[in-house]
This record gives structure tokens, sequence and C-alpha cells, in this order.
């Protein structure tokens, strides 16, 4: 508390970004939003990155998609919270996802994408935490 | 997001009915509410049914209660997220609930039913709901 | 609903307890707040003491830490709810916490808090919530 | 330890029954086998039952099914243990089966049977064991 | 039970082929081994193919390793239980491993992968299963 | 596999020693048993120590009873695998365990043992396990 939860949200559709920005910082995180998987990844690896969880899209602008994004934070960050957002890519989450991460198939309510944050964050170990 | 994310809710008493509508408006969710088991299993039975979710009483008014709805709800959706409201038929729980459900003992907050909707939902395997 | 859920909350800086006030009160539930370890015991183990969850900073100003307060609220109720909170202890957690209890990492976003509540609460089994 | 588990097992193919007398046996646990549904639910009726959990083919010969002794076993005890046999009735566990309960598609290895046993009777919480 | 419950073990090291075939037949399941993941990857691709589960150790000799293998098996079936074994990938498995596997890190019990096994099997929805 | 598994053993009575020696052998196990609870955290403590879980019972001969053998387990390495046995003292599991533990009330089967064990050590994070 008091000091800043910072997540990382990748999304192109600004209509998007605006709720999920209003439902983040209602929910008293901090939303670092880009449109673009090249630029999380640079985010993610830069010294003293402030990001506690990922959230991103699965199609992206780019040539990096979201399944390349969450891998790359894992790498970074093995024990990083992810969650993906996507309205048609749901199948491949089986083979293309990370372990312990969460799937929002679009529509999805704010709140879910809150649930998912908090839930995720809290079953961090401690101990992880602090190593 | 975007577009709706529809709970039916079936429940008879008209303040709770008010509370758990703002409670899931808040939310992001859309409410749809019965107050009769009767009309909810035909809800749910209907073509291109919207529902993602039941939340029901367990009293209510006509021959059909909540176990009844639930497990109707089930039939028609083997992976429908399921949560129970009761006051005083909680020890049955364990005999006339479905699996996966989540049993709600009055009084509780409103925070405890958006989080349990949200858990259930996100626990949804995306296989099953893209099949 | 409509009846209060009564979370105990033991912590001593006073920004925080009104950040903690204001998520819990917005979330449905209501937060009696005490700065002391040895109040909160005595609240806990007074007759027909209200608490459905104990939420409590490990650092406390007396002789009792929130260590002791979560291992006396589960000895007067073996399945009651208990997050711990601290910015500097989590890597005690695993010898020195009660199970199924969660640990916060300050900082931490409200709805972290308010999940983390929701969660344990709707996790409890409701027959042993009735006997 | 020492002392025996006993598990009633509700089967009526004699050659099932052997293998799974066989696994548990193995594995240290008693089985207690009935073919009768009926005879089931009196055994775990009856006064000072020693049933600790409770595994159950779906179509039994009499008018009493699986499912339907699953429900009196959870009458009787709202913490037993259930686990459900069937090649056929998968679908319907999603509607008819109680809470906290696994169900094993034929064909299945008697580790699966012994891993779900264990499973579930090591998850009963103490305090409700007590009590 | 009575029919066979394959599962296609991927291992170069002809010790480690043999403990697990004995530790699976000794539990009730039929061991299918190959040493090499460009056959695994055919096999499970083939029509009818009887895998009920996948585990592959993460090193292999040709060009394909476990982590392939996985991906493979679960964009043929998104519900096939994963389980991978390494002495020295771990670290990977949070960036690399598909969800919902389980990693055993050498040296580890016969016992672990026959519950871990069992366990994934047991979890597998019925729904799913029947679909 | 190959490589020992081993797990520590805390418990007074010899024939319940020889049942868990056994059990744990045929599941491919270890055990390395002693009587004393200050044995039992010289052990943990000790250099190099090889203990993959800590398997305890509650009352011990010594000053030194099973809670504070797991807690002193936990110091030293809190990801520590722990599972209480006991036949009388369930009911304090809720106060006095330690976070991510198993209780086993006696009597039980030794396959709920084993179960338990592989449960706790699959369940370890990988990237903890290399850390």
């Amino acid at each position: 508390m008091v000091d800043a939860v910072v997540i990382l949200v990748v999304e192109d559709d600004q209509l998007i970004q605006a709720i999920i920005e209003e439902a983040l910082s209602d929910s008293g995180f901090e939303a670092s939003i880009t449109a673009s998987g090249e630029e999380a990844i640079a985010l993610l690896r830069a010294e003293k990155s402030p990001y506690r969880a990922v959230v991103t899209d699965i199609n992206l602008l780019g040539k990096i998609d979201g399944w390349d994004v969450a891998r790359a934070a894992r790498e970074t960050n093995p024990a990083m919270p992810v969650i993906y957002m996507t309205g048609t890519h749901g199948e491949e989450w089986a083979s293309q996802g990370v372990p312990n991460s969460v799937l929002l198939a679009k529509p999805f309510a704010p709140a879910q994408l809150v649930t998912a944050i908090s839930h995720l964050l809290n079953a961090t170990l401690p101990t992880a935490a602090t190593e």
C-alpha cells in the first residue's frame, strides 16, 4: 500500500486500454500501458523494472505476439504473474501459454481481471518474493 | 470487455436483488434477475441463452428450489459456474450442491459474490469455453 | 448481505488504517480496527465475538506480534481466515504463519486485500460454518 | 496406521471388485465391498459406521444408483470423501455429482483410485475430523 | 480398469526407462517408451492415438526437445496431462512449460511420478474427456 | 531417480517406524529415522543436509515436539515439505502448524503418507528448487 503496484498492460485497442486503466486504478493498481510487444519486452528487460504483473493481448501489431511477451517476462522473472486476454486464440493457451497463467476470453468483466491479478500476486510465495 | 457478461440471478428478496444488482454492475457484470426457479430454468434452456454464470438463492417461491436450478443449468452447460446463497441450508451443500460450486452463507459482503463469480469464470478451461 | 461482515484489522500506521478501512467499506465489509495485539486477542476471545476474519500487521507496538495474534485467533476458531501484512518479515511466514493463511508483502493494492479476504471466506466449508 | 482405514466399495462387477480389493489392500486400506446401493446406504447409516470414504460405480443393479449412494453418504457425514467410477456417465457428474468428489472414467489404473482416495482423505480439515 | 491406460514416456537413458516402466507397471499403467522426440510427436499425431498422458525428459537426442514434445501433444489434445523430467532445466519450466503441467526435478522417487500422473488424470474434467 | 530422495522421519513408536520405513522404501524413497526432536533439528541444521521432506509425530519423548521440529525445518529451508502425524492433536494444527503442511490423523493408511509426500514435493516450484 502507499507505494504503487505497477502492472504492465500490452494492448493496442484504445477503448480496451481505457477500460483496463480505469479498472486497475479503481482497485489501487497503477497501469503502465503499451501497444507494442517489442516495447513490452524491452521494458521488462530494463534494469530495475518495476512491473509486478503482465496483462497482454495475444494479437499485437508487430511481429511479437502475446505468447512471446509472456515467455520473455518469465525468462526475466520466473515468478511473474501472467494474464492473457483474447477473443479468438483461447484454444491455443494449452499449448502456447506459460504455467500458472490465466487466460481471460473476451468479453470479460473488469472485475475478472482485477481478481485474476490479485489472485496470482497473492499466491506468489513470500519466500520467492524476498529472495 | 465491451460486450456484456450476463449473470443470471435467482432471488426473491427485493432488497437483496438491489444489492446484488449494484455490486455486479459496479464490477462490470450485467445482472439478469428473476424471482422464480421455473423461469430461471426456462431462461437457461432457451436457445442462444446469454448467461455466463448462475447465482441462486436456495429457498424460492415455487416448487423448484436453488438446488434444482443449478442441476438444470449444468445439464444445459456442464461448465456453468454456480453460486448458491443461503442463510439456513448451508449444511445441505455437501449432498445437494453440484461440483465446483461455491456456497455463500448469509450474511456475506458483495465483494465475496464478485470474487466468487470472477474466480469460477477465470477457472473455466479455455478449451472448454471455445468448444 | 444486509447484516455486517466484520473484519478485525490490527495495524498501528494511521495512513494504512485509513486505506484499509476505505477499501473494506467500499467492498461491503465492516472494519473494526485496533493498533494493539493485546487488544486484538482480548476482542477475539470475548464472548459472542463478531469477527469473521483477521487482518494483521506483523510488527505491532506491544510485546505481542502479528504471528501471536493469528495463533490466538485460530485457538479460538480453527477456521478463522488470517491475512498477514508486512514489509520486511515475509521470509518468516513459512515457519511462523498458520496454515491456510495469506501473506501480503507491502506494497500491495487494496484489491489484493479484498480478494484475499473474500477468497478465504468463500473457501470456508459451509458444514464447518454451521456447526 | 495399525488400525484399519475402511473404504466402502459399491460395485457389482466381480472382476473389478477383485482388482479394487487388491489395489486398496496393497496400499494399506481395507476394502468393504457390496454390490447393492440399497445395502451401501444401510451400511452408511448404521450406528458407529466405520467407513472413511465411499467408492461407487454409477450403474448398480437395484433402483438406487451411485449418485444416490453419494448423496446419502454426505447426508450422514458432510465431509465424506466420494469417488465415482463409470464408463459411460461421466458427462452427468457436473449436474449429478456432489461437491469435492472425484470421477474416474473407466478404464483407469488402480493407482488413480489410490491417489484419489488418499488425496481426498488428506484434504479433510483436521478440525472437521475431530469435531 | 481392465483396459490399459497407456502412458507415452520419452526418455533416452535406459536405466531410467527401466525404472519408469516398472513403476508404471506396478501401479497399473502401461508404459509405451521411445527415446526420440520426433517419434513421440509422430505417435501422438497418429490416428486413434491411445496415449492418456505424456512423460518426457527435456534433453533428447535429436533436434526436438521435451518442451516441443509437450506443445505438440497439447496441439493434438489440449487436455493432455504433461509431466517433464529434468536434472538441469527446471528454471526454464516457468517460461517453456505448458499450463497445468508438472515438472519433476531429478532425482525423484518413482512414487512422485505415479502420483503426478494420477493427479493430472483425475483432475481432467469428465465433461472435457467425453466431448 | 537413481539418486536417493531422503525423507526425515521423526517418530518414537518402533512399530510405526517399521511401517513407515517399508512404505517409503516400496515407493522409492529413502527413510532416515530418529525418535528425538532434538536430534531431528540438529540433522536439519547440519551442513549439506540431504533431507527433501520432514514427517514428524507431534508427541515426542524430549522437550521438543513436532510443531517445533517443523518450524526449525522451515527456518532452515522455507520450502521444506512438512507432514505431521497425530492421534490426538489434530485440532491444534490450525494454530500450531506451518503453512502448506499436511496433517495425517491416525489411523491412516501408508498410501496416504506416500501421496502426501509426493504431492508436496511435486508442488514445490522448480524455480525455488534450483535457487
